[in-house]
């Protein structure tokens, strides 16, 4: 390609505005889990929505596809250029600006290109909380979050990003800018258009600012390391705790005792967090305010569910350092299974109430098809979502054994979470990766429903093609 | 029009499935406030999914327009099918089955014509809460929910109709049917098609089915009347209930001397129930668990707010004949402007650190232009929603009313509000009384993206026209 196509980029963005060199390029066209080396001609790094709006314009004029990126920490591809499409990478990495925090109505606008912590941190800095928390936290950015829909570790009681966003700024594929940045908790006038660009990994736009709701500081909190009974049933467990815990709950993570052996492996046993024959949760709760007795509350519910029978012991953290402990064993799991040669991820989400259908039944699969395969399970199970992965056996190629799980189970695993009411993907999103499983899970009537619309929106497909949707679909 | 065209839809729906006789109309085509009178050849009631493709089939065919009402209680004209257009009402009143509840998962499923207030007892039955509530729940249709996105009493703690929506069941203006009755938190598989659905007003397609999220029952319930001091600050103050009370208050109403006043004309004034120089505030924290001491919280928070001044006096419900009462004086503002002749509503909001500007300014600009007027002003401010309604004066006409403030202060306050960061339609939404509205206060690319999904989803302009739109946007 002549250099001087870019020119026109250059002048636009200018100083450090437009990448080019090999290795300038590296850190945007491998994906997160290395499973992907795209191409791309170019990074582009607007510094404004201005130039924004330009460079979607100069790429229509010269025929270029764009790719939105944020930090590039996404598990499917969705931000990796594709060899042969003549794509631009558009990072909003210098569109990171904290733009206003309004502590009276609780809302935060910034810049797309903000990274996550940066924003928590600002909310922080007034006393404000910004539920949404990832493992990917210090270099997702809030576009990236936005375009999948992130999930993450505090769903249970804030949902996902769609319900934290009041407003949204999106440079559109012709170039225009459709901005609804009001902080608004209620404006119904209609047909609400910033809905469709959440989760749709920028393949209708460019998101370039948002709005967030914010909650008071949650100062106050208590957490506990549950060991589980055998059979302890986790939707009866996950419903008493909603209950007795008043919602207080903002964790309920489930860790079996393979995944916390894989984090011994890397960095020992921590002192007495050890999983009960049932496994291992993580249970925390959270208040703004001194008056919620909040250990009395956490002691009342384990002891519920100690009579039930279905915690057999239970720790509760005494200091800061212990609840850091407990924390770093769950945030440590994908380490380990990287450490262990690396895994093959099931993102699987059933309703709460079908979870110990959903583990019996993978379980005997799995018997039956690998019963040499060791299983990593963890996950936000108050919300549903287990990742059911299966780590690459020592010295085993790990492309060759994605391949085998790929013919071996995982449809199989995928087509029981659907038959329970469940998904194939919780939280990771589509991407590159999962496009097959959307077309062959997918309603056909929903995706003629995103043809229809990725044709209004971007009939020229000049966002991301390749990623989500099947060339030819709009 | 001939009478046997109407046929075919009778052989579709069976006995009692096509009303035609003028006084079987009436209660479908006349509006809830009265302001319009509709028109419409039939009334169409289908019993399941498959007739309402039918019926949206047969209409294409003969060439009627489709207009989907639920209860019939909107305050903007959205479901009345208009004179001239030759639409037929397509009413759910025969498809009102709670389908399935789910206690481990926290979700209902059901139709999309159960009433409100019936979904909520089949929730409760389960010890469960649905928190959608609104003044018409005894009326309304989930359905009719959904289009307009309701919002009502426990925005505050829960959100609004969209937030509560997991799953979703649409027939489209082609005759297809969209299914989405997933009852899953996290299930990120690209663009969410669902989400046009929720506050289209029945534009883009007719909601069938819904599947919803519980919370469990909130047993537990701390209720207190608050008489606001001279210029008590609304957006300090709901701040510092947030944080005190751990975000337990579900309710955070203010209630203004003038609507007090108007209640108290009609049914006396309760006793002991007054307002402070500021308003009265009614504030309810409620809890799942006896666990959680809500008089302790409660009480607490009061005494900071009176600590800092902004509340006079504090009055505890001591049982809940009292708590009702402290309730019946907020939900019966309604009536007691309708008593008392009538009132123009503006359903405005803003960002709740705004509301004190916007009261202020507001004030003002009355006091200069309807220094005469009676003004009742109440709503949620712990969302930013004020219904700022002018009460028609004695033995004036109430449309001659209507005109008069429209032309001398309705678009100065809607003005005020948006140049606040508000909205003109909080949460009635906009339907045919509010399309001049729309026009007139939104961002552009907004219409033009709003009227790119019409065009694809709906290219005919069968579903509800008239209504949300300009004729011709599509």
């Amino acid at each position: 390609m002549p250099d001087d196509i870019l020119e026109p980029f250059r002048a636009l963005l200018g100083e450090g505005g437009v990448l080019t060199a090999p290795d300038m390029l590296a850190r945007y066209t491998l994906d997160h889990r290395a499973l992907m080396q795209g191409e791309t001609p170019a990074v582009l790094r607007p510094r404004a929505v201005e130039e924004v709006q330009g460079l979607v314009r100069l790429a229509r004029r010269h025929g270029f596809g764009l790719v939105p990126q944020g930090g590039n920490t996404g598990y499917v591809g969705g931000a990796t250029p594709e060899p042969g499409r003549r794509q631009l990478v558009v990072s909003l990495e210098r569109m990171a600006r904290i733009r206003a925090i309004d502590p009276l109505n609780f809302t935060l606008a910034c810049d797309a290109g903000a990274v996550l912590a940066d924003a928590q941190a600002a909310a922080a800095a007034h006393d404000l909380l910004l539920p949404l928390s990832l493992g990917s936290e210090g270099s997702c950015r809030l576009g990236g979050n936005l375009g999948t829909n992130a999930g993450g570790l505090q769903v249970l009681r804030y949902g996902m990003t769609r319900d934290l966003v009041l407003g949204l700024e999106v440079v559109l594929p012709d170039a225009s800018l459709f901005t609804d940045m009001r902080s608004l908790r209620k404006n119904n006038i209609g047909i609400d258009p910033k809905q469709l660009f959440i989760g749709a990994e920028g393949t209708l736009g460019i998101i370039t600012g948002v709005v967030l709701k914010l909650w008071p500081a949650q100062s106050f909190r208590a957490t506990a390391w549950l060991q589980l009974a055998e059979g302890a049933p986790l939707p009866e467990i996950s419903a008493l705790v909603r209950r007795e815990s008043a919602d207080l709950a903002t964790t309920f993570e489930l860790i079996s005792a393979s995944s916390l052996g894989l984090v011994a492996e890397m960095r020992g046993t921590p002192i007495g967090l050890r999983t009960g024959p049932g496994g291992a949760v993580l249970l925390e709760l959270q208040a703004s305010s001194a008056r919620i007795p909040l250990d009395d509350v956490l002691m009342g519910t384990l002891e519920r569910l100690m009579e039930q029978g279905w915690v057999e012991d239970a720790i509760l953290a005494q200091s800061e350092a212990q609840r850091r402990e407990m924390w770093t064993i769950r945030e440590t799991i994908p380490e380990g299974e990287k450490h262990a040669g690396g895994s093959f991820k099931h993102d699987i989400a059933v309703p709460v109430s079908r979870l110990t259908d959903f583990l019996g039944q993978a379980g005997r699969l799995l018997a039956e098809r690998m019963p040499d395969v060791r299983l990593s399970f963890y996950g936000h199970v108050g919300d549903g979502n287990i990742h059911y992965n299966l780590v690459v056996p020592k010295g085993e190629d790990r492309l060759a054994f994605s391949r085998a799980v790929e013919a071996g189970i995982a449809h199989d695993l995928y087509a029981l979470a659907i038959g329970l009411g469940g998904s194939f993907s919780a939280e990771y999103g589509i991407g590159r990766f999962k496009r097959d499983l959307l077309a062959r899970y997918t309603d056909p009537a929903r995706r003629a429903l995103m043809a229809t619309l990725k044709r209004g929106i971007d009939p020229d497909g000049v966002m991301n093609a390749g990623a989500m949707l099947e060339d030819g679909a709009a």
